[in-house]
């Protein structure tokens, strides 16, 4: 795992000290959950339904799937921020369906839902943003989702943020929750958030869903820069299987009950907060990745511009033959050479170098054959490191969480949907 | 299998018929081949080395891998073909070792290949093509290929062109060899091919080897565009894993020794001669593709350009889910929508339309569900067609050849290199 405490204080010169707390959306004050089965997923025991309500309105910021397929949630989201210029009551979201390619329909059916939270938590519908994943191509069955807004919406609490990151799941291995306290020189403020990740609910797409939420007090304005910044290099920086859903959906929510003013001064502050929660739920959702069992950093620098560093690393984890060599613990450079060599950045190949968990195995167009029994072993460990330089001195530098290719992954994505 | 008589006269307004003819490279006249087992391979049986030689000085093209990281062997083809402008008498290919990332000792062995070559068929070692293919890293056994490439030449026939195209062979499932003969108002000439596709010999990078032949009489830049213009629909049309090789090579010679001259009037008959073999060839690489059970043709039409066509296809084509849900039988138009969408090119959803195997699945943004029975007993079959219009009445089309992704796959590249 990388060490998050890099993140901290001296990156941005200002003096903060991020302490792991518990919880995940309710850790910050000001925010409760509600989280219920109402009958969407077909086991009668699994959540499948969550409600997150600020006690006032909240600041909020969105990202959304660049995919051109855009579901009904994603469409009714984008438009409620719209409206109201990122301030927000509520969050509403179901699992087991997604209601996506779902025509005029689905959309009815992503605003009844806000219509419904609304008139819970006693808010206008377009201060609700919506998000479903699961199934897509189903139509959403709307009466239980609206009895289950009405039950999950009475029984709000902050001990239930755990229960709402385990209702957002679909074929995910562990629930994903993270939080961290940020102590300021002007006081004390809380991060949380929950995830969920490349699972499939009967074979379909994987959707990841993130919800940030802190009760610092920010405008929306900074709020979506720190989403943005945040997310670009924890969610928009790994990839299980290079597929890019119709319902991808990052939220984050900002409540104020800390009473610590964010301002130009002291972003940095929450900036690292948001880094460090969407770091561990980022790479939670790779390590639970379908038929993952190791979680893969590859790190691409000295490289021309942070860009060419990102698309080399993305190249090399998106490789099906590296994933299926780390998978068989098999030190095979050759394949993260090739990766390298095909991902369309310029570099010179014999000033390049690849170490594998810290183990140089090429370097100046040659190989380092002897060293692959240490490399090997490494690949064993359940955590793996590729590092690759391009070799220009001083160049810029970018990293990309993935996970191995097992057989498990065909298995899960390849069997007749039922 | 699309029907390759299609190709056939009507589309270039020229008077040309196609005949599937016996054998590969040696079946056009002025070319003899010769391979052995010269101890590259482990298995003492299996043929591991081959020499093309033409009778005469024979027109020559070549195309090569776009990765950075190029094997010696394509440097040193690069360089004899543009020394000698396009002229060539001999072609030597060895499998079982890729002679790549083998520095400088790698280029001094690719250059002793020729040159042994040139000095047993009598010509200038610039006149010698040399690929290799196989597990890299690795330094040549120049001593058994020197060896090899004596014996090879000694018994140099047109009868052994099927010898040849199973020497080329790594894990390859089969030998994959072709030839036509094309008949024109002027006379007939003859096409013939042999190729290798995604194998790997010890866990390494696929490579794909393409050799093509004809005794037409055609100028080095004719037979150039000949071979880029039919490779852009074939070898260039096909993705097993997105990888590309450091050593991919193809490689055109053309003897003349049938007497008919191509001039630009006849040319479109050698650009379908070209086309037949190179497309069944293509074919045939994907369809032995690793682990592979089914060949999926990706077809995308009433697109706004070829190259989007080519770049949604390709998309389709290389998506994980997509490949899953094929070998599962599963009719899952979501993924093929989902990876329309990500693709990269702007189209409009709502006007988009899928059909599997001929069966409309997704139209005005909603699915057909009853016909996914009809759509999943197409894909229990072995070849399968995925259609997609991106909704621009008249627009360009294009189509990519790629296999569904198994468990096998996984296995082949995942285990541990011994």
């Amino acid at each position: 795992m990388v060490d998050i405490s890099s993140l901290a204080g001296p990156l941005y010169g200002v003096d903060v000290v991020l302490t792991p707390t518990q919880g995940g959306i309710t850790a910050p004050a000001g925010f409760r959950a509600g989280a219920v089965h109402c009958g969407i997923k077909a086991v009668s025991s699994a959540l499948d339904l969550a409600v997150l309500a600020a006690d006032t309105p909240a600041s909020a910021a969105a990202l959304f799937t660049t995919n051109l397929a855009q579901a009904a949630p994603v469409t009714i989201s984008r438009q409620h921020i719209e409206k109201t210029r990122g301030v927000v009551r509520a969050v509403v979201v179901n699992s087991g369906c997604a209601n996506a390619c779902s025509g005029a329909q689905g959309l009815t059916h992503a605003r009844r839902m806000a219509e419904e939270t609304a008139a819970a938590v006693g808010c206008a519908p377009e201060e609700v943003l919506v998000a479903s994943t699961g199934v897509i191509g189903v139509p959403l069955k709307i009466d239980r989702v609206v009895a289950g807004i009405r039950s999950a919406t009475l029984t709000l609490a902050r001990s239930q943020g755990s229960d709402a990151a385990r209702a957002i799941m679909t074929t995910d291995l562990f629930p994903k929750e993270h939080a961290v306290t940020v102590r300021t020189p002007r006081g004390s403020f809380t991060v949380g958030g929950m995830a969920k990740g490349s699972g499939m609910i009967e074979p379909n797409m994987a959707t990841m869903l993130g919800f940030l939420t802190s009760d610092a007090k920010v405008s929306p304005a900074l709020l979506r820069q720190a989403l943005q910044t945040s997310a670009h290099d924890t969610f928009n920086a790994i990839t299980v299987d290079g597929e890019c859903s119709t319902n991808d959906s990052l939220f984050a929510l900002a409540s104020g009950a800390s009473g610590v003013a964010i301002d130009e001064a002291s972003y940095p502050a929450l900036l690292e907060g948001f880094m460090a929660v969407s770091h561990e739920l980022a790479l939670g959702i790779v390590r639970g990745g379908e038929g993952a069992t190791k979680l893969i950093a590859v790190t691409v620098f000295d490289a021309p511009s942070v860009e060419a560093a990102r698309q080399v690393a993305r190249t090399i984890a998106n490789s099906l033959l590296v994933k299926t060599a780390v998978h068989g613990a098999d030190p095979n450079w050759g394949r993260i050479v090739a990766a390298a060599g095909r991902s369309g950045v310029t570099f010179d190949i014999d000033r390049a170098t690849v170490h594998v968990g810290g183990t140089l195995l090429f370097e100046k167009g040659l190989p380092h054959d002897d060293a692959a029994p240490q490399a090997a072993e490494h690949l064993k460990g359940s955590t793996v490191t590729i590092d690759v330089s391009l070799g220009v001195r001083g160049g810029a530098s970018a990293t990309i969480w993935t996970c191995d290719l097992s057989a498990e992954y065909v298995r899960i994505n390849g069997e007749y949907r039922t």
